[in-house]
């Protein structure tokens, strides 16, 4: 059997430290490929970039930095760069967590969606961060060991998996649901020094949802959390209570 | 019983047609209060503003510009501008549909999404572009009637609405689950002047899985196709699946 061909980016940027260790992590597991964005792409759009020409560029043997989001990498890779499709694609270690209703902005878990999309099997992978130095070791060494079932298992269709990598060392691994958001509901009035008024947006920290099987929960108890997601918002639950609204022309 | 006060915001920005269409289509139900972005925020991030201050200007009675994303407009708005909770919030028309998997990065979807987290009835509404003059007025009259529905009936919990209006006449309305792309795996490489490469995105146009029950097939068939949407990604059905797989560390 050929060696398993992994294809990895991330959304920090291809100098990332996050990239580094996950790429030295899976090298035992195949041939790793990293295809990343030229620079850090949090905040920017993170759907595929259609109205502009995309550059890519060749740096080493099996590296390459696109000027685009993560998308556009795991697009480009699988489409002009690889010679067959990767067997897996890996997305991280991404600078903080992403956790919660936050992941729909999120270009970590956007790349992985995209692989999920051309039916390759993908996790996105994040550190917590807080004060003081951070370390990627046990996210590169459990992405390793996650990669490693996901190439033996395969994985659910349309399913990818969003993991978060506690600040401490993990004390385990549970399966979450993505958390909500509580409200915080600040927002702090500052005047500038010709006394106009300008808004910060988040004055108290955000809360979340006390539900012990979500991914907040988990990361707080100083557990690994991994929650499969899909590419489906649609509440099913609702949609014949809001058939029997009769809503018409 | 007070009159109904209604939030709308938009990302095609303060000036943009559908906006107005939407105010004018809604005034009837209640005071409307228009809180949008200051210029386009397609393709810009939707979340929240958080690392830096928002500008925020009265430019008419209940009529603000944000600097910000629409996101930011509905938090600004339900926080600092409203002196109560809206009873509804609307988001559009756009300008061009949101369907199917694309929502996630949709802004006009978004705005709606930061009010579902506030538990106030929401819904997004797009209306498709096509070749020639673009009219709002189906989208419009529709906003209405759906708009007065929510206020009646208040919405399923953490639900919002993904309207979606075709090009020409509406024949009717269809409850709709999101639809999904199929992946059209094209790229296009051209050379610049120099003779470096460079590449499109999306040689091919998309394609959409074949399922009547879709947002895109009803588009397609020239319905108003209305999903209910939640902001969970979780994909509980693998849920017991992955929890199999006894990951450990």
């Amino acid at each position: 059997m050929d060696p398993a061909s992994i294809l990895i980016t991330n959304d920090d940027g291809f100098g990332a430290e996050g990239l580094r260790v996950l790429e030295e992590s899976l090298a035992s597991l195949g041939s790793v490929w990293v295809v990343a964005p030229d620079r850090e792409q949090s905040g920017q759009g993170h759907a595929l970039t259609l109205n502009q020409p995309l550059r890519l560029k060749r740096v080493a043997e099996r590296h390459y930095v696109v000027q685009g989001t993560p998308t556009d990498c795991i697009y480009l890779a699988v489409n002009t760069i690889l010679s067959k499709r990767p067997d897996l694609v890996a997305s991280g270690i991404n600078r903080g967590y992403n956790l919660g209703d936050d992941i729909t902005y999120s270009g970590t878990v956007s790349a992985a969606f995209e692989a999920t999309l051309m039916a390759i099997p993908a996790f996105a992978i994040s550190q917590e961060i807080g004060e003081g130095p951070i370390s990627y070791e046990a996210a590169g060494r459990w992405s390793a060991s996650l990669a490693q079932q996901i190439l033996k298992r395969g994985m659910p269709p349309d399913t990818l998996l969003n993991v978060n990598v506690p600040r401490l060392a993990p004390k385990g691994v549970r399966i979450t649901h993505q958390g909500r958001r509580i409200y915080p509901g600040g927002v702090v009035e500052r005047r500038d020094p010709k006394g106009r008024p300008y808004y910060w947006i988040g004055g108290q920290s955000a809360d979340w949802e006390a539900d012990p099987a979500t991914d907040f929960a988990a990361l707080a108890e100083g557990l690994i959390s991994v929650t499969p997601l899909h590419l489906d918002l649609t509440n099913y639950k609702v949609v014949d209570e809001v058939r029997r609204w009769n809503l018409e022309l």
